[in-house]
């Protein structure tokens, strides 16, 4: 599978842009773990996701994270090129959640696509707006919702994306991604394991109730 | 002052361009308190701001509020042309916190610029950057800062915007803007005042200790 078929607007552009991103994308592999950008640290450029997960999350000072977005097979990472454009003003850390394997294409040859081609600028645009729904569908979530229903949501959502009953997280994980303390997530495990709707095991937790657990996701 | 003064594009565009934006922009005049966009209810068109000031915030099911972001004279508002960017996928209210005067952009002749013009097109760009940096600094306060803290730099905020130590603003519409409840707010107001940072009066709030108000902001 070549850059083309990940690239959604590929048959919107010209031969020679094509080639241009071709010919200056690398392919890069990349363990689970990896940081592969660290805020305005550096500005290594766009990452076209072939295959893996990757994980943008804030960091406090103090060390607290929330996770704001994943991006999955297909995915476009933009943040990590974020020194394109000048008004984006903000910090996130990109790390690689599964072993994954991505395109690099370097920031000088996209920020040259992105002022010379209306193509490529708006589909820049839609990237950026799909990131933006996702930040403001957290807000919602962080300053509306209780924390039981998010930490359900939270739990489906893994299953799914794990195609999987049995999640494999520690406690401390789930409070890395959810902005909160492990205590607070431990107790609120607790309380769902209580309740019927999962049990939790030796660095995992199933899912026994998916119909109680989703009655709670509000 | 025409609409060229406000819209910093201007010298980059086309006569055509010019002309198309200049022939189709409207002058409106909308009391303070009017609602400009309700979500996805309405696209009525970009709004280029000559004078006033705007709010939007996110409402909750119940009714609760936050502020997301406030528009000065010379900033554009594009969310209130949501449907223009099909990846915009979440609601957002505008309101007129001020009188205000505004030029209204109809959606279609924005959306054929968008189009057409890499310079509208990576302006654009720019514009929701500036936007979505202001969601993630709000996503750090309210995940990582105290109350006190925000409440500290919102006064101070306030009190530069209207050029004033005397804010004639409600403990409810404070609540609005920080997405809480008006008790949270007089609780910390109370506070403030026994520190002597602030001095509560019938409808508004005298900052008495600015230097000791600033030293609450991390």
């Amino acid at each position: 599978m070549s850059l083309s078929e990940y690239f959604p607007v590929w048959g919107k552009l010209s031969e020679s842009e094509r080639q241009t991103l071709e010919h200056s994308a690398t392919l890069r592999t990349t363990p689970k773990g990896t940081v592969l950008h660290n805020g305005s640290a550096d500005c290594v450029g766009l990452f076209v996701i072939r295959s893996g997960q990757l994980r943008a999350y804030i960091l406090s000072e103090e060390g607290k994270q929330i996770t704001i977005y994943r991006l999955f097979e297909r995915d476009i990472c933009l943040f990590s090129a974020s020194c394109m454009i000048s008004s984006i003003q903000f910090e996130i850390i990109i790390e690689a959640e599964k072993d994954s394997e991505l395109w690099v294409i370097p920031v000088e040859v996209y920020q040259k696509l992105l002022s010379d081609s209306v193509v490529i600028s708006n589909y820049t645009n839609q990237i950026m707006a799909t990131r933006f729904s996702e930040v403001m569908w957290l807000m919602d979530q962080v300053m509306f919702k209780s924390f039981d229903s998010r930490l359900a949501e939270f739990l489906i959502d893994e299953s799914g994306i794990e195609g999987s009953v049995t999640l494999k997280i520690t406690h401390e994980r789930i409070a890395n991604h959810m902005g909160t303390a492990r205590e607070v997530v431990t107790r609120m495990l607790k309380y769902f394991q209580s309740e019927g709707m999962v049990a939790l095991t030796r660095g995992g937790i199933e899912i026994t109730n998916r119909k109680k657990l989703m009655g709670l996701v509000k």
